[in-house]
């Protein structure tokens, strides 16, 4: 399941394309993308399906045989952006499309928990967080700390919000917009590299972890 | 350097998009299918410059300031294969176009030795033959054992010829066709998951080095 079209979000399905059968979902706008750019025929249109997501129904997920795979996933555009490799640097429309981002709230429904699930997100507008509030458990963009940490680092140019990322820290942060949501686990995850929060020794660390957040490792198991 | 466009070779591009500065180099066809896919964008053409290689001519290799590196490589166009994933399904013409597929010779300026490499060549007509013959090492295609692997093994329908190789063995296959070339050192390398070369207990293993070849293997280093 792809939450939009970004190279970081699509680039793997490259790696899958060695005749392994499974289904993709994505909403309509993402396999546009998908569909219009040659390099994803490497999957084999007769082992991988992409199945369209509808935003705002809930959708049964099924293996390639169709058959229920007891989870249900509720799509929800969110604040994000077009892919940065499909911007068109001759217009100033650099904003985002309808469908490019979604959330996801995945549920069990043999009656078991769910959770969202939302590695971009640009803001957090007031009916985004009346979603989330009181969820047990949100995996949640965590890409920067401050605003402008790649150019501080003096590895690019390119702002959080300008790639459609919210960053962790400050007013317009992630940590102040979910202080008031009564979200039971808070996970970070979708780090770049430049973030301190990686560093386990760090200020930007602790502070993450005394505001109740979770920062995300490779391995981390969640159970709801 | 690219020495065709399919997605094994181009798809590391994806991940070499963290603002590293390097020069890309490939023929003006392979160039062409960088440009006609927006994926490729993720290289910031103010980091990456895209150098077309001429075949044909001996083409000094420079860095990013363009500074020579001390290479020269010679490109010259083989049997080979449009990318699989470019290829129209509704045409019967599925063949190459000319230098979708190049062979190089890689020449130390400075006085030192000389090596080919061929990751993909999909036969060996006699001038290739003459170009390789008495050279001190080359890097060899080594994609399949026999044409049908794909299928014997139930992983593919393709068989080798099919995707623009030789098989290492058979009448047609690469170790007949070197026979009588005379090359010091012969490398098989670009082997794909199904070879039985890879398996180093294997008789086609035992007959390949019997046969004067050396199977690369991850961080092999070669001097020459």
């Amino acid at each position: 399941m792809l939450t939009n079209a970004d190279v970081d979000h699509v680039a793997g399905l490259l790696t899958l394309r060695e005749r392994q059968a499974f289904n993709l979902y994505a909403t309509a706008r993402v396999l546009q993308v998908l569909e219009s750019n040659t390099i994803f025929n490497v999957l084999d249109s007769r082992l991988v399906e992409r199945i369209s997501l509808p935003t705002d129904v809930r959708t049964g997920i099924v293996d390639t045989n169709g058959h229920s795979l007891g989870l249900e996933v509720d799509a929800f555009p969110i604040p994000g952006k077009i892919a940065l490799y499909l911007e068109d640097p001759h217009s100033e429309n650099m904003g985002s499309v309808d469908q490019d981002t979604i959330g996801i709230q995945v549920t069990d429904s043999t009656g078991g928990g769910r959770f969202f699930y939302l590695p971009g997100c640009a803001s957090m507008p007031k009916e985004l967080g009346e979603r989330l509030k009181n969820a047990e458990l949100v995996l949640m963009d965590g890409t920067t700390w401050i605003d402008d940490e790649m150019s501080q680092q003096g590895v690019g140019e390119k702002t959080a919000r300008r790639m459609g990322h919210m960053a962790i820290s400050g007013d317009s942060g992630t940590i102040r917009a979910f202080k008031d949501l009564n979200v039971a686990r808070k996970v970070f995850v979708h780090i770049n590299n430049t973030n301190p929060v990686l560093n386990e020794g760090s200020d930007e660390y602790k502070a993450t972890l005394k505001a109740g957040w979770t920062v995300a490792t490779d391995g981390l198991e969640l159970t709801v």
